[in-house]
């Protein structure tokens, strides 16, 4: 089988665009949706060619899976424009893969990495005009895999769609971010979905992350499931925690996420002389650090959140702020990421991609 | 706000019923759909009037919160039908109820009990003769709330359908069932959602249960996440064992479904004089049972599945046959029980209710 060429991308376009009524201005995250999408549909037991038409509704049987059985998996990126208008996207052949180690796990057909890439450019290309310039803001791509094929039986589908979707956005968090430690809930098993970016494991997450909200928190930070005593990450972001002059975060595994964000924080941590350990942190060591004072920040990492700083946790009924300190990890490594996102420094790591 | 009354329920009936194509010998599990369903929809903040309507494709946004995070709840619901031509449920307040469990920790509205008691036997009335009556089959009822709230901002979305849809149904396995006993993978976490019927707990089962079938099990009996030492459930189906004389089934938690069929077999067991016990049931006391011969059956429990023996087990890749006896528990139990359902004997439970 040969690489899909741009040729054989059929191309749908729509009479009029919508982007004029976009405030690009004021871009809350992903609210607003652009022009086109991908499409790709897998029936007959493979996938048929990609093709880009207007985003619109799509029609469905009630008795495909998707409404029933969970069959669904996703991918969040985001693509910038620097100011000769040329396009770039952050290591996107990882979220290819990441999508098919999540397909493989839900038993969804894996896309080709080149109807994926090809599929992307292409969109990108058309939908060039919607990647906003505005400092924070970009345009966040899903691209998402679901079941289509009909059935109460509960086994996979035979069919699915795969669709690339496009949403200028502005920053995922609006004002400060306090993080609950959840002891009761959890979001994922051992030897479950949790690794994968499977719809299921964010729906279970709504109804403590409300009960966190209830008490004042934006985000909870997941602890293991067996014991508790260890945080994991939060609900779309890994965690890093600075205890003096260390930064520190949980080792990958099956319970959670192995985030783009995470592995190129490392590397740029290294890269800048900052001191980074990988292994499991106890809750009872933050509570400590916190006291003690030795706990100087605690910080998410995503796509979506880029790096987002974390005020304060609670635990136990306690509350626990960080100090506000100057030059922090997680402003500096931010920074330097979304310099090399946007196209403004060299990128030693070769993690741009030009579309 | 009072009761809904069968008046408020719009009604727009299909032109022509596909009923005769359908050949209603030879009815597979859950693939061929009734000519109407019922649907509800919750908008501006509460669930509107609910409607009768043919059953058709439905068309929804591809940012959907339900292509991307999962929120989606089922329940599994038969119809019958005498020889009067009367309809019958089997604690039907039961499942009511338990959605309503599903919808609060996947975040989603709850039902008024009124809209689906209502709009099912509404619903059923209409669909009388898509009822079968061949012995082994029935009418299959797949109620079912999604998200077509719109973004991809990872919160609970705002809108929501619930849906009724019918499949009359054949048996939920053909042929014996081996099941393979679990140590890897998982169904369900500690605090997690195993205990609702969200979607996402099925779509997590289906690669693990692919596994199991290329090495010729049929369904996977699941452990606990933890220590992988006692046994859980099956995929869709709770789980008795029969030692000596006693039936022994796990009980329910957070991690396994409180099946209507599991608490019904318990009751009727003890009725009959059946000596049962509910308490966690370790592998390696299965696994001693099945060398010493004191295990003497395995089924499965469940709406889909009725009771369904379970022919021999696989364990760390030693299999294990069950006995061929005679006058077995859960042959007895499932004559009951389906006695029961399809009004063929008394009901001194009050479980049977007339549409
Ligand atoms: C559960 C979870 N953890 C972590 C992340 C961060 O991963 P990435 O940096 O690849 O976006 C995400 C978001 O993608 C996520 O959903
Ligand atoms: C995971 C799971 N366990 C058990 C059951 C059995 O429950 P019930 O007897 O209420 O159908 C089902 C099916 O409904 C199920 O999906």
């Amino acid at each position: 089988m040969g690489q899909l060429t741009r040729e054989q991308i059929k191309i749908n376009k729509v009479k009029t665009s919508k982007i004029d009524s976009i405030d690009f201005n004021n871009l809350a995250f992903g609210q607003v949706f652009s022009d086109h999408m991908l499409t790709c549909d897998y029936i007959d037991g493979k996938w048929q060619l990609p093709q880009i038409e207007p985003f619109a509704p799509i029609s469905l049987m009630p008795s495909a899976k998707i409404f029933h059985y969970g069959q669904s998996i996703f991918e969040g990126m985001k693509a910038y424009k620097d100011s000769n208008n040329d396009i770039f996207l952050f290591r996107p052949l990882d979220n290819v893969k990441r999508l098919n180690i999540s397909a493989k796990r839900l038993a969804i057909p894996e896309i080709p990495e080149d109807y994926f890439m090809e599929g992307l450019k292409a969109l990108l290309n058309i939908e060039k005009d919607w990647i906003p310039t505005k400092e924070g803001s970009s345009l966040y791509i899903r691209p998402f895999t679901f079941a289509t094929g009909e059935g109460f039986h509960a086994s996979p589908a035979d069919n699915y769609k795969f669709i690339i979707a496009c949403a200028p956005s502005g920053s995922y968090f609006a004002g400060k971010v306090k993080v609950l430690i959840e002891e009761k809930y959890s979001r994922s098993a051992n030897g479950g979905v949790g690794f994968a970016k499977a719809g299921g494991n964010y729906a279970g997450q709504f109804y403590p992350t409300q009960l966190a909200k209830d008490k004042g928190y934006q985000q909870v930070i997941w602890t293991d499931d067996t014991t508790h005593e260890y945080i994991e990450e939060a609900g779309a972001m890994n965690v890093f925690v600075r205890i003096n002059d260390t930064l520190l975060t949980s080792p990958v595994s099956d319970r959670i996420l192995d985030g783009v964000t995470r592995k190129s924080i490392l590397e740029l941590a290294k890269a800048e002389g900052i001191k980074t350990e990988v292994r499991k942190i106890k809750v009872s060591e933050l509570v400590e650090a916190a006291k003690n004072g030795s706990l100087k920040e605690i910080f998410g990492a995503g796509t979506a959140a880029v790096i987002s700083p974390i005020s304060g946790f609670g635990f136990r009924d306690q509350d626990f702020d960080l100090p506000e300190i100057k030059d922090t990890f997680g402003e500096k490594l931010k920074n330097k990421i979304v310099a090399i996102q946007t196209n403004k420094t060299e990128d030693p790591f070769g993690w741009r991609i030009k579309v």
